[in-house]
């Protein structure tokens, strides 16, 4: 073949070149033989924009499409929103840039015709939005949930194992590379909510962002909670669950205990793992490392492929569906309590008075003190948190009470 | 909008109309708006072949895409390639025509230019040949295994949870549904060594056919082993495995042990699960439900959906790797022998002879018999078939050996 029959490369703008960005830079070069050999033609980097060198102009005029692996919206949003209006298709790995202005970035590439790809943004090597926008595009998707941050099932799966206190597993966390120098996103729930802005996006076409998600951390986690918990057969997770509840949907972040045979139960470690819940599927599980710079440049990888074999755009929102705050769940409830008799009906009587039945209790008594731990059944947040509120007035309780959210279903 | 404007609605001329052929014209019809919203045109079905009614020529000239539900070789794989050759994209869920006969259908698929996709043919609603054909397109796959049979992994999570013997296991599966009256393929494996053919072929890039993948049933599986097993921490699942091998793949059916913590361990029931490994992502794993007719039906809607996007299609095969026959496994080994001195001594001087080192035993004594249960670590099948032999040849032996493959890797 003579350089002029040989088809023309694929010009790649890389934007970045931290740890995730390097990644991509080699394994691009490693696999641009296998890439050409499917879609035809050679992809190769022809420039790279860092906070040193490159002009962000240039390096659009100069590529066929644009990777953008800076992170943060600013000035990332700018750049994905320049190279998409140039007519360039855009691969990201930013969830922060997707969850706060998605909406904006897919009516752009709508309007110049062009791809916004990002599987690398939510649960790592998973390829959970490839699956839910092309796999499940036909299915009506009930629920879509799991633990999408490594960080903090890494924290819970130590904390269970060894007993530890939060602050040092944190500690070790960081040691082994799992935590950032600054883990607050990850501890607090943000980079969870995040994450699951864009998968409700995705499930039930309709829009949603990040403050529309409410979040909780696992910061408050006591290594007590784990072992009462044990006892009841149940283990930890920060979970993202992004549901249709009634007319609307709800996208919620929170710890939550599972019950042994949950098919979550034994992701453990940075571990991230989704299920996709659907009448025509019943449920789909998908499990895998959440994340590590070549598995995040993997996923881009992919992205870039498709792209080069002319898949399919991010499908238009169709839908717009309200918010529902206040939704039914299940609870773990901890309460230090004076060990006399009738402690435990005075509470019964506060639950049952706000429509809550009990699931199961374990109790021990210390000396003066007792604690009692139970698991209450499916009822209404706001129930919930009105009997916690008489219950935290009780003239016998020790300290404030501590729940946690339960998932109630069990398996055999 | 008047009639004019509206586009014109894509034709579906559907083959079969059994369980799958039935839920999918159902779902068709409940999820046209949906399709329409996402492609811009409403799918209905334009005609329907059975073995009493429909003209195949005449469903295919008055249909834009045909979906074969018929199953089995013949006529399927005439059917589907005539439509193929008459330009018509192709849904199927036929596992028996793609891992027989699949080269010949993506040649034919590729010279009239049109799309043939499977998704429903492998591993019920998981979407695992989108995610290996276009998530993982561009990484090199080391190995995909798992459980793609779902009757089987049913009969052997009742086995294990009852300790009931096989054949009373599958009769309660064929009354409730999970076994069909005839179960011989599921049961044999060959069912499962069809998914294999057709998820090697995807993996690795390479031409390979049903009669290349070696298959092993469960038929012979005893309560004891999996008595024996669990005090070993050892579940059994009847695995596929396709795999890189020095310079070649194996592509294998068989039952085999995994340790506690292994993530398909815990995949019980009618479940299928599939692990896919690489350097570039570690592995992913995805599980649900192995089949049911609505569950079939999704998946080929799910594909349905993918032609009307215009997505990519089946990717040429592009290597000719050998398949490997001889591998490298660990195993369990069950052993009846005289309660004497000196038994264990020989039994390890045979697997010491042949290379085989021994990682953990049980032994029983019962009266004058004693069983002997081991696991040895991972070595040449033909060796530890060599030793096997020797094995039965020793005159304190009182019954058959009895060996079923382990899958080494202890997770904490």
């Amino acid at each position: 073949m003579t350089s002029d029959e040989r088809p023309k490369a694929v010009r790649i703008g890389l934007l970045g070149r931290g740890t995730v960005g390097a990644a991509f830079a080699e394994l691009l070069e490693e696999r641009a033989g296998a890439i050409e050999a499917v879609c035809g033609r050679r992809p190769e980097l022809s420039g790279v924009l860092t906070r040193n060198e490159g002009d962000f102009g240039e390096i659009v005029d100069g590529s066929d499409v644009v990777v953008e692996l800076i992170g943060g919206t600013d000035p990332a949003r700018g750049y994905v929103i320049d190279a998409l209006r140039a007519g360039r298709p855009v691969v990201t790995a930013n969830k922060q840039l997707l969850a706060q202005h998605g909406e904006e970035l897919f009516a752009v590439a709508r309007e110049a015709g062009v791809q916004l790809r990002f599987e690398a943004a939510v649960a790592g090597v998973i390829p959970i939005v490839r699956v839910i926008q092309e796999g499940f595009a036909a299915t009506e998707i009930s629920k879509v949930f799991g633990i999408v941050n490594g960080t903090t099932n890494f924290i819970l799966s130590e904390m269970a194992a060894t007993g530890a206190a939060y602050e040092d597993v944190l500690v070790r966390a960081k040691e082994l590379g799992y935590a950032e120098a600054d883990p607050s996103d990850d501890v607090n729930g943000a980079d969870a909510a995040a994450k699951m802005a864009i998968l409700a996006r995705l499930a039930f076409h309709t829009p949603i962002t990040l403050d529309e998600v409410a979040y909780e951390g696992i910061e408050a986690i006591q290594p007590d909670d784990l072992a009462y918990a044990k006892e009841l057969g149940l283990s930890l997770k920060l979970l993202g669950v992004a549901e249709r509840r009634d007319a609307g949907i709800s996208v919620r972040v929170f710890p939550c205990f599972l019950y042994g045979g949950h098919p979550l139960a034994p992701v453990g470690g940075p571990f991230n793992a989704v299920m996709v819940e659907a009448p025509a599927i019943t449920e789909v599980t998908m499990s895998g490392p959440g994340a590590g710079g070549v598995q995040t440049a993997s996923a881009v990888l992919g992205d870039l492929l498709s792209i080069l074999s002319g898949e399919a755009p991010v499908h238009e929102a169709r839908e717009r569906l309200d918010v529902v705050t206040d939704v039914s769940s299940s609870f773990y409830l901890y309460l230090e309590v004076a060990d006399r008799p009738g402690v435990l009906a005075a509470i019964a009587r506060v639950l049952g008075d706000n429509g809550i039945s009990v699931k199961s209790v374990v109790q021990r008594g210390i000396g003066d003190d007792a604690r009692l731990v139970m698991v209450v059944h499916e009822c209404l947040e706001s129930r919930f948190a009105a009997a916690l509120d008489e219950i935290a007035e009780l003239e016998d309780l020790r300290s404030a009470p501590r729940s946690i959210r339960v998932i109630e279903e069990e398996f055999v």
